[in-house]
Protein backbone atom coordinates (compact mmCIF):
# COMPACT_ATOMS: atom_id res chain seq x y z
CA UNK A 1 0.00 0.00 0.00
CA UNK A 2 2.43 2.92 -0.99
CA UNK A 3 -0.42 5.13 -2.29
CA UNK A 4 -0.55 7.86 -4.51
CA UNK A 5 -1.13 11.53 -4.80
CA UNK A 6 -2.65 13.56 -7.41
CA UNK A 7 -1.93 17.34 -7.15
CA UNK A 8 -4.85 18.57 -9.19
CA UNK A 9 -4.83 22.03 -10.05
CA UNK A 10 -8.46 23.56 -9.81
CA UNK A 11 -8.12 26.79 -11.80
CA UNK A 12 -9.28 30.01 -9.45
CA UNK A 13 -12.67 28.53 -8.60
CA UNK A 14 -15.40 28.25 -11.19
CA UNK A 15 -15.83 24.53 -11.46
CA UNK A 16 -16.13 25.02 -15.21
CA UNK A 17 -12.81 26.16 -15.24
CA UNK A 18 -11.33 22.55 -14.19
CA UNK A 19 -9.87 20.27 -16.42
CA UNK A 20 -11.31 17.68 -17.80
CA UNK A 21 -8.11 15.31 -15.84
CA UNK A 22 -8.91 17.37 -12.86
CA UNK A 23 -12.81 16.34 -12.83
CA UNK A 24 -11.75 12.67 -13.53
CA UNK A 25 -9.14 12.59 -10.57
CA UNK A 26 -11.80 14.34 -8.00
CA UNK A 27 -14.03 12.08 -9.32
CA UNK A 28 -12.13 9.35 -8.38
CA UNK A 29 -10.58 10.25 -5.32
CA UNK A 30 -10.99 8.65 -1.69
CA UNK A 31 -9.62 12.07 -0.33
CA UNK A 32 -9.23 15.27 -1.19
CA UNK A 33 -6.96 17.76 1.20
CA UNK A 34 -7.97 21.50 0.29
CA UNK A 35 -6.98 24.79 1.43
CA UNK A 36 -9.04 27.17 3.19
CA UNK A 37 -12.08 28.28 1.08
CA UNK A 38 -11.48 31.88 1.28
CA UNK A 39 -8.06 31.67 0.01
CA UNK A 40 -9.20 28.44 -3.13
CA UNK A 41 -11.08 26.36 -4.57
CA UNK A 42 -14.66 24.72 -2.80
CA UNK A 43 -14.28 21.01 -3.79
CA UNK A 44 -17.84 20.79 -2.42
CA UNK A 45 -18.74 22.76 -5.57
CA UNK A 46 -16.73 20.02 -7.71
CA UNK A 47 -16.97 16.34 -8.95
CA UNK A 48 -15.26 15.10 -5.80
CA UNK A 49 -18.92 13.88 -3.95
CA UNK A 50 -18.07 10.45 -3.16
CA UNK A 51 -14.46 11.45 -1.13
CA UNK A 52 -14.06 12.58 2.24
CA UNK A 53 -12.97 16.42 2.24
CA UNK A 54 -10.42 17.42 4.32
CA UNK A 55 -9.79 21.56 4.78
CA UNK A 56 -6.04 21.98 5.53
CA UNK A 57 -6.36 25.34 6.82
CA UNK A 58 -3.51 27.09 4.92
CA UNK A 59 -4.21 30.85 4.23
CA UNK A 60 -3.31 33.24 1.37
CA UNK A 61 -1.06 36.39 3.30
CA UNK A 62 -0.81 34.28 6.50
CA UNK A 63 1.64 32.98 8.19
CA UNK A 64 1.52 29.33 7.82
CA UNK A 65 3.20 27.45 10.73
CA UNK A 66 0.84 24.32 9.60
CA UNK A 67 2.79 23.40 6.07
CA UNK A 68 4.63 20.62 8.18
CA UNK A 69 1.33 19.20 9.60
CA UNK A 70 -0.45 19.65 6.08
CA UNK A 71 2.41 17.17 4.74
CA UNK A 72 1.89 14.99 7.26
CA UNK A 73 -1.32 14.48 6.62
CA UNK A 74 -0.58 14.13 3.14
CA UNK A 75 2.02 11.29 3.85
CA UNK A 76 -0.52 9.49 6.25
CA UNK A 77 -3.14 9.64 4.15
CA UNK A 78 -1.01 8.61 0.96
CA UNK A 79 0.33 5.08 3.41
CA UNK A 80 -3.31 3.72 3.71
CA UNK A 81 -3.18 3.31 0.29
CA UNK A 82 -5.79 5.52 -0.61
CA UNK A 83 -6.58 8.15 -3.83
CA UNK A 84 -5.55 11.31 -2.53
CA UNK A 85 -5.76 14.67 -4.26
CA UNK A 86 -4.26 17.54 -3.13
CA UNK A 87 -6.57 20.45 -4.48
CA UNK A 88 -4.78 23.52 -4.98
CA UNK A 89 -6.16 26.85 -6.39
CA UNK A 90 -4.91 28.50 -9.85
CA UNK A 91 -2.27 26.15 -11.04
CA UNK A 92 -0.21 24.75 -8.39
CA UNK A 93 3.04 25.69 -9.34
CA UNK A 94 2.28 29.47 -9.29
CA UNK A 95 2.43 30.43 -5.65
CA UNK A 96 0.95 27.10 -4.62
CA UNK A 97 4.20 26.38 -2.35
CA UNK A 98 4.15 22.81 -3.92
CA UNK A 99 7.57 21.67 -3.52
CA UNK A 100 7.39 21.63 0.55
CA UNK A 101 4.58 19.02 0.06
CA UNK A 102 6.55 17.73 -3.15
CA UNK A 103 9.57 17.27 -1.20
CA UNK A 104 7.66 15.04 2.31
CA UNK A 105 5.96 12.89 -0.68
CA UNK A 106 9.65 11.78 -1.93
CA UNK A 107 11.24 11.45 1.18
CA UNK A 108 8.57 9.10 1.96
CA UNK A 109 8.53 7.22 -0.95
CA UNK A 110 5.24 8.66 -2.49
CA UNK A 111 4.70 8.57 -6.19
CA UNK A 112 2.89 11.65 -7.26
CA UNK A 113 1.40 13.49 -10.41
CA UNK A 114 0.71 16.76 -10.76
CA UNK A 115 -2.09 18.22 -12.91
CA UNK A 116 -1.48 21.80 -14.12
CA UNK A 117 -4.83 24.39 -13.92
CA UNK A 118 -5.96 27.49 -15.15
CA UNK A 119 -3.81 30.35 -13.04
CA UNK A 120 -6.17 32.94 -11.45
CA UNK A 121 -4.07 35.76 -13.35
CA UNK A 122 -4.85 34.09 -16.95
CA UNK A 123 -8.72 34.35 -15.98
CA UNK A 124 -8.72 37.15 -14.60
CA UNK A 125 -7.28 38.61 -17.61
CA UNK A 126 -9.71 36.97 -19.58
CA UNK A 127 -12.79 37.67 -17.07
CA UNK A 128 -11.33 41.88 -18.15
CA UNK A 129 -11.43 41.19 -21.99
CA UNK A 130 -7.85 42.53 -21.51
CA UNK A 131 -4.58 40.06 -22.89
CA UNK A 132 -1.59 39.64 -20.35
CA UNK A 133 0.93 40.50 -23.07
CA UNK A 134 0.51 42.52 -26.27
CA UNK A 135 2.67 42.24 -29.74
CA UNK A 136 4.51 45.61 -29.28
CA UNK A 137 3.80 46.68 -26.04
CA UNK A 138 3.67 43.94 -23.21
CA UNK A 139 6.13 41.13 -24.43
CA UNK A 140 6.88 40.34 -21.31
CA UNK A 141 4.34 39.38 -18.24
CA UNK A 142 5.71 38.57 -15.02
CA UNK A 143 4.26 37.21 -11.57
CA UNK A 144 4.69 37.96 -8.40
CA UNK A 145 3.71 37.72 -4.84
CA UNK A 146 3.11 41.12 -2.87
CA UNK A 147 3.01 39.60 1.09
CA UNK A 148 6.07 37.10 2.09
CA UNK A 149 5.19 34.83 4.66
CA UNK A 150 4.67 37.55 7.62
CA UNK A 151 2.17 39.05 5.01
CA UNK A 152 4.81 42.47 4.52
CA UNK A 153 5.72 43.28 1.16
CA UNK A 154 8.97 40.67 0.39
CA UNK A 155 12.26 42.27 0.64
CA UNK A 156 14.54 42.34 -2.32
CA UNK A 157 12.34 43.13 -4.61
CA UNK A 158 13.79 43.43 -8.15
CA UNK A 159 12.80 47.20 -9.23
CA UNK A 160 13.86 47.22 -12.44
CA UNK A 161 12.04 44.27 -13.42
CA UNK A 162 8.72 45.88 -11.59
CA UNK A 163 8.77 49.19 -12.95
CA UNK A 164 8.85 47.91 -16.31
CA UNK A 165 6.75 50.01 -18.21
CA UNK A 166 6.93 47.39 -21.07
CA UNK A 167 5.95 44.31 -19.05
CA UNK A 168 2.18 43.42 -17.51
CA UNK A 169 2.83 42.29 -13.69
CA UNK A 170 0.28 40.23 -11.52
CA UNK A 171 0.92 40.74 -8.01
CA UNK A 172 -0.48 37.56 -6.18
CA UNK A 173 -1.97 38.54 -2.44
CA UNK A 174 -0.97 42.00 -2.50
CA UNK A 175 -4.27 43.88 -1.72
CA UNK A 176 -2.84 44.95 1.59
CA UNK A 177 0.91 45.95 0.30
CA UNK A 178 -0.02 47.39 -2.77
CA UNK A 179 0.24 51.13 -1.31
CA UNK A 180 3.22 50.96 -0.02
CA UNK A 181 4.38 48.89 -3.92
CA UNK A 182 2.76 51.59 -5.74
CA UNK A 183 4.43 54.10 -4.05
CA UNK A 184 7.98 52.04 -4.45
CA UNK A 185 7.23 51.70 -7.91
CA UNK A 186 6.80 55.60 -8.92
CA UNK A 187 9.91 55.90 -7.20
CA UNK A 188 11.65 53.77 -9.28
CA UNK A 189 10.29 55.44 -12.44
CA UNK A 190 7.00 53.28 -13.13
CA UNK A 191 4.36 56.51 -14.14
CA UNK A 192 2.09 56.99 -11.68
CA UNK A 193 -0.98 56.71 -14.51
CA UNK A 194 -0.08 53.18 -15.48
CA UNK A 195 -3.36 51.09 -15.74
CA UNK A 196 -3.95 48.78 -13.43
CA UNK A 197 -6.85 46.43 -12.76
CA UNK A 198 -8.45 45.18 -9.35
CA UNK A 199 -10.09 41.44 -9.66
CA UNK A 200 -11.68 39.89 -6.43
CA UNK A 201 -12.91 36.82 -6.39
CA UNK A 202 -11.75 35.47 -9.72
CA UNK A 203 -13.73 32.93 -10.43
CA UNK A 204 -16.37 32.86 -7.59
CA UNK A 205 -19.49 33.82 -7.40
CA UNK A 206 -19.47 37.27 -6.04
CA UNK A 207 -16.11 38.46 -9.36
CA UNK A 208 -15.43 41.66 -9.51
CA UNK A 209 -13.03 43.46 -11.46
CA UNK A 210 -12.28 47.47 -11.58
CA UNK A 211 -9.94 49.29 -14.00
CA UNK A 212 -8.23 52.19 -12.25
CA UNK A 213 -4.30 53.22 -12.23
CA UNK A 214 -1.62 52.91 -10.11
CA UNK A 215 -2.13 56.00 -7.95
CA UNK A 216 -5.37 55.57 -7.83
CA UNK A 217 -5.94 51.91 -6.62
CA UNK A 218 -2.97 52.51 -3.91
CA UNK A 219 -5.16 54.89 -2.71
CA UNK A 220 -8.11 52.97 -2.81
CA UNK A 221 -7.00 50.23 -1.09
CA UNK A 222 -4.83 52.37 1.56
CA UNK A 223 -8.42 53.40 2.22
CA UNK A 224 -10.45 50.63 2.41
CA UNK A 225 -9.17 46.85 3.13
CA UNK A 226 -11.30 44.01 2.78
CA UNK A 227 -10.17 40.45 2.98
CA UNK A 228 -11.74 39.72 -0.29
CA UNK A 229 -8.94 37.34 -2.42
CA UNK A 230 -7.26 39.56 -5.19
CA UNK A 231 -5.41 40.04 -7.70
CA UNK A 232 -3.65 43.29 -9.18
CA UNK A 233 -2.55 43.69 -12.75
CA UNK A 234 -0.48 46.14 -13.64
CA UNK A 235 1.56 47.71 -16.49
CA UNK A 236 0.68 48.65 -20.36
CA UNK A 237 -2.98 46.63 -20.19
CA UNK A 238 -5.12 48.95 -22.46
CA UNK A 239 -2.37 50.39 -24.71
CA UNK A 240 -3.02 51.13 -27.81
CA UNK A 241 -1.45 49.02 -30.34
CA UNK A 242 0.81 50.39 -33.47
CA UNK B 1 -27.63 37.95 -36.89
CA UNK B 2 -24.80 39.72 -35.28
CA UNK B 3 -22.98 36.09 -34.50
CA UNK B 4 -20.69 35.31 -31.02
CA UNK B 5 -16.96 33.90 -31.10
CA UNK B 6 -15.68 31.96 -28.01
CA UNK B 7 -12.09 32.62 -27.69
CA UNK B 8 -11.20 28.95 -26.51
CA UNK B 9 -7.98 28.37 -24.69
CA UNK B 10 -7.22 24.77 -25.66
CA UNK B 11 -4.42 24.20 -22.99
CA UNK B 12 -0.65 22.61 -24.23
CA UNK B 13 -2.45 20.16 -26.76
CA UNK B 14 -3.94 17.33 -24.73
CA UNK B 15 -7.57 17.21 -25.12
CA UNK B 16 -7.84 16.19 -21.02
CA UNK B 17 -6.24 19.28 -20.31
CA UNK B 18 -9.38 21.31 -21.68
CA UNK B 19 -11.41 22.86 -19.15
CA UNK B 20 -14.74 21.74 -19.31
CA UNK B 21 -16.10 25.19 -20.55
CA UNK B 22 -13.47 25.03 -23.20
CA UNK B 23 -15.13 21.87 -24.04
CA UNK B 24 -18.27 22.48 -23.82
CA UNK B 25 -18.05 25.75 -26.81
CA UNK B 26 -15.89 23.18 -28.99
CA UNK B 27 -19.37 20.45 -28.61
CA UNK B 28 -21.70 23.25 -29.46
CA UNK B 29 -19.58 25.14 -32.39
CA UNK B 30 -20.74 25.26 -35.54
CA UNK B 31 -17.36 26.52 -36.97
CA UNK B 32 -13.73 26.34 -35.15
CA UNK B 33 -10.68 28.36 -36.31
CA UNK B 34 -7.34 27.24 -35.40
CA UNK B 35 -3.93 27.73 -36.15
CA UNK B 36 -1.18 25.45 -38.01
CA UNK B 37 -1.37 21.65 -36.20
CA UNK B 38 2.26 22.09 -35.69
CA UNK B 39 1.94 25.06 -33.54
CA UNK B 40 -1.10 24.18 -31.28
CA UNK B 41 -3.91 22.40 -30.48
CA UNK B 42 -5.91 19.55 -32.87
CA UNK B 43 -9.31 20.67 -32.77
CA UNK B 44 -9.56 16.89 -34.80
CA UNK B 45 -8.76 15.52 -31.53
CA UNK B 46 -10.99 17.25 -29.33
CA UNK B 47 -14.79 16.99 -29.01
CA UNK B 48 -15.14 19.47 -31.79
CA UNK B 49 -16.33 16.73 -33.96
CA UNK B 50 -19.62 18.31 -35.37
CA UNK B 51 -18.20 21.52 -36.42
CA UNK B 52 -16.41 22.69 -39.48
CA UNK B 53 -12.57 22.84 -38.79
CA UNK B 54 -10.97 25.81 -40.60
CA UNK B 55 -7.04 25.76 -40.67
CA UNK B 56 -6.01 29.81 -40.17
CA UNK B 57 -2.38 28.78 -41.14
CA UNK B 58 -0.65 31.24 -37.68
CA UNK B 59 2.47 29.69 -37.24
CA UNK B 60 4.15 30.61 -33.90
CA UNK B 61 7.91 32.12 -34.83
CA UNK B 62 7.01 33.04 -38.39
CA UNK B 63 6.51 36.46 -39.97
CA UNK B 64 2.55 36.26 -39.50
CA UNK B 65 1.28 39.02 -42.68
CA UNK B 66 -1.93 36.86 -42.75
CA UNK B 67 -3.27 38.40 -39.41
CA UNK B 68 -5.92 40.63 -40.90
CA UNK B 69 -6.73 37.65 -42.72
CA UNK B 70 -7.41 35.61 -39.96
CA UNK B 71 -9.88 38.83 -38.25
CA UNK B 72 -11.73 39.26 -41.85
CA UNK B 73 -12.42 35.35 -41.18
CA UNK B 74 -13.41 35.39 -37.94
CA UNK B 75 -15.39 38.24 -38.56
CA UNK B 76 -17.24 37.21 -41.63
CA UNK B 77 -18.06 33.54 -39.86
CA UNK B 78 -19.31 35.23 -37.01
CA UNK B 79 -21.59 37.69 -39.16
CA UNK B 80 -23.15 35.16 -40.93
CA UNK B 81 -24.53 33.96 -36.92
CA UNK B 82 -22.59 31.04 -36.62
CA UNK B 83 -21.45 29.87 -33.13
CA UNK B 84 -17.72 30.55 -33.77
CA UNK B 85 -15.06 29.52 -31.67
CA UNK B 86 -11.63 30.58 -31.89
CA UNK B 87 -9.37 28.21 -30.55
CA UNK B 88 -5.80 29.31 -29.20
CA UNK B 89 -2.95 27.11 -27.83
CA UNK B 90 -1.86 27.04 -24.15
CA UNK B 91 -3.74 30.40 -22.41
CA UNK B 92 -4.74 33.03 -25.41
CA UNK B 93 -3.67 35.87 -23.56
CA UNK B 94 -0.35 34.75 -23.64
CA UNK B 95 1.30 35.35 -26.92
CA UNK B 96 -1.81 34.61 -28.70
CA UNK B 97 -1.83 37.98 -30.50
CA UNK B 98 -5.27 38.03 -29.18
CA UNK B 99 -5.57 41.69 -28.87
CA UNK B 100 -5.95 42.18 -32.67
CA UNK B 101 -8.82 39.92 -33.46
CA UNK B 102 -10.31 41.63 -30.74
CA UNK B 103 -10.19 44.31 -32.06
CA UNK B 104 -11.67 43.54 -35.35
CA UNK B 105 -14.76 41.66 -33.70
CA UNK B 106 -14.74 45.51 -31.52
CA UNK B 107 -14.77 47.49 -34.98
CA UNK B 108 -17.49 45.21 -36.06
CA UNK B 109 -19.85 45.14 -33.50
CA UNK B 110 -19.38 41.04 -32.63
CA UNK B 111 -19.72 40.37 -29.14
CA UNK B 112 -17.38 37.66 -27.81
CA UNK B 113 -16.07 36.02 -24.24
CA UNK B 114 -12.71 34.29 -23.35
CA UNK B 115 -12.04 31.29 -21.88
CA UNK B 116 -8.61 30.95 -20.10
CA UNK B 117 -6.79 27.52 -20.42
CA UNK B 118 -3.64 25.88 -19.23
CA UNK B 119 -0.62 27.50 -19.83
CA UNK B 120 2.22 25.37 -22.20
CA UNK B 121 4.58 27.10 -19.22
CA UNK B 122 2.61 25.88 -16.24
CA UNK B 123 1.94 22.29 -18.07
CA UNK B 124 5.69 22.06 -18.66
CA UNK B 125 6.68 22.46 -15.57
CA UNK B 126 4.19 20.02 -13.89
CA UNK B 127 5.10 17.51 -16.55
CA UNK B 128 8.63 18.21 -15.00
CA UNK B 129 7.59 17.86 -11.31
CA UNK B 130 8.98 21.47 -11.08
CA UNK B 131 7.19 24.15 -9.50
CA UNK B 132 7.37 27.25 -11.21
CA UNK B 133 7.76 29.78 -8.03
CA UNK B 134 9.40 28.61 -5.06
CA UNK B 135 9.15 30.57 -1.68
CA UNK B 136 12.68 31.64 -0.93
CA UNK B 137 14.24 31.47 -4.10
CA UNK B 138 11.97 32.17 -7.13
CA UNK B 139 9.27 34.30 -5.74
CA UNK B 140 8.87 35.96 -9.03
CA UNK B 141 8.04 34.19 -12.46
CA UNK B 142 7.96 35.81 -15.84
CA UNK B 143 7.18 35.01 -19.70
CA UNK B 144 9.07 36.30 -22.79
CA UNK B 145 8.52 35.87 -26.19
CA UNK B 146 12.67 34.58 -27.69
CA UNK B 147 11.17 35.76 -31.17
CA UNK B 148 9.79 38.78 -32.40
CA UNK B 149 7.50 38.86 -36.16
CA UNK B 150 10.99 38.56 -37.59
CA UNK B 151 12.23 35.37 -36.20
CA UNK B 152 15.12 37.37 -34.43
CA UNK B 153 15.24 38.16 -30.47
CA UNK B 154 13.54 41.13 -29.97
CA UNK B 155 14.80 44.21 -28.81
CA UNK B 156 15.25 46.03 -26.07
CA UNK B 157 15.08 43.31 -23.44
CA UNK B 158 15.08 43.84 -19.83
CA UNK B 159 18.38 42.26 -19.33
CA UNK B 160 17.94 43.28 -15.53
CA UNK B 161 14.57 41.11 -14.93
CA UNK B 162 15.85 38.20 -16.93
CA UNK B 163 19.31 37.74 -15.75
CA UNK B 164 17.69 37.71 -12.02
CA UNK B 165 18.83 35.06 -10.50
CA UNK B 166 15.60 35.13 -8.26
CA UNK B 167 13.04 34.44 -11.00
CA UNK B 168 12.00 31.81 -12.83
CA UNK B 169 11.83 32.79 -16.46
CA UNK B 170 9.67 31.08 -19.19
CA UNK B 171 11.13 31.70 -22.87
CA UNK B 172 8.37 31.49 -25.47
CA UNK B 173 9.03 30.55 -29.21
CA UNK B 174 13.31 30.65 -28.08
CA UNK B 175 14.99 27.68 -29.11
CA UNK B 176 16.59 29.11 -32.58
CA UNK B 177 17.18 32.20 -30.59
CA UNK B 178 18.84 30.48 -26.98
CA UNK B 179 22.16 30.34 -28.08
CA UNK B 180 22.40 34.63 -28.39
CA UNK B 181 20.28 35.08 -25.51
CA UNK B 182 22.20 32.72 -23.15
CA UNK B 183 25.56 34.41 -24.22
CA UNK B 184 23.62 37.67 -23.46
CA UNK B 185 22.53 36.77 -19.95
CA UNK B 186 25.44 35.46 -18.83
CA UNK B 187 26.99 39.05 -20.03
CA UNK B 188 24.47 40.55 -18.10
CA UNK B 189 25.42 38.66 -15.26
CA UNK B 190 23.43 35.19 -15.06
CA UNK B 191 25.91 32.29 -13.65
CA UNK B 192 26.32 30.02 -16.85
CA UNK B 193 25.28 26.67 -14.57
CA UNK B 194 21.79 28.07 -13.88
CA UNK B 195 19.25 25.16 -14.15
CA UNK B 196 17.33 24.86 -17.37
CA UNK B 197 15.32 23.03 -18.45
CA UNK B 198 13.86 22.70 -22.59
CA UNK B 199 10.27 20.99 -22.86
CA UNK B 200 9.11 19.75 -26.63
CA UNK B 201 5.75 18.96 -27.75
CA UNK B 202 4.42 20.06 -24.39
CA UNK B 203 1.01 18.21 -24.08
CA UNK B 204 1.73 16.26 -27.11
CA UNK B 205 2.41 12.50 -27.39
CA UNK B 206 6.02 13.14 -28.24
CA UNK B 207 6.29 15.14 -25.17
CA UNK B 208 10.26 15.70 -23.95
CA UNK B 209 11.94 17.19 -20.86
CA UNK B 210 15.43 17.68 -20.86
CA UNK B 211 17.49 19.49 -18.28
CA UNK B 212 20.21 20.47 -18.79
CA UNK B 213 21.87 24.03 -17.54
CA UNK B 214 22.23 27.87 -19.33
CA UNK B 215 25.24 26.76 -21.01
CA UNK B 216 24.77 23.36 -21.91
CA UNK B 217 21.05 23.92 -23.46
CA UNK B 218 22.58 26.96 -24.89
CA UNK B 219 25.47 24.62 -27.23
CA UNK B 220 22.88 21.57 -27.98
CA UNK B 221 20.59 24.18 -29.28
CA UNK B 222 23.43 25.84 -31.53
CA UNK B 223 24.32 22.00 -32.59
CA UNK B 224 21.07 20.90 -33.70
CA UNK B 225 18.00 22.35 -34.75
CA UNK B 226 14.25 20.92 -35.12
CA UNK B 227 11.22 22.80 -35.83
CA UNK B 228 9.45 20.97 -32.66
CA UNK B 229 7.58 23.31 -30.35
CA UNK B 230 9.34 24.30 -27.67
CA UNK B 231 9.35 26.12 -24.19
CA UNK B 232 12.71 26.78 -22.56
CA UNK B 233 12.67 27.30 -18.78
CA UNK B 234 15.91 28.63 -16.71
CA UNK B 235 16.48 30.10 -13.21
CA UNK B 236 16.66 28.31 -9.90
CA UNK B 237 14.26 25.77 -10.79
CA UNK B 238 15.88 22.53 -8.84
CA UNK B 239 17.15 25.17 -6.38
CA UNK B 240 17.61 23.53 -2.74
CA UNK B 241 14.87 25.14 -0.03
CA UNK B 242 16.32 26.37 3.03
Amino acid sequence: MSGFVSFVSSGPGDPELLTLKAADRLAKADVVLFDDLSAGADPGAMPARGAELIAVGKRAGRPSPKQDHVSRLLVDHALTGQRVVRLKSGDSGLFGRLEEELDALTGAGIGYEIIPGVPSACAAAAASGLPLTRRLTARRVQFVTGADVTGDLPEGLNWAALADKGATTVVFMGKRTFPKLAADLIAHGLAPDTPALLAEAVGHPGQSVTRSTVTDLAASLAAERSDKPALILYGPLYAPEA
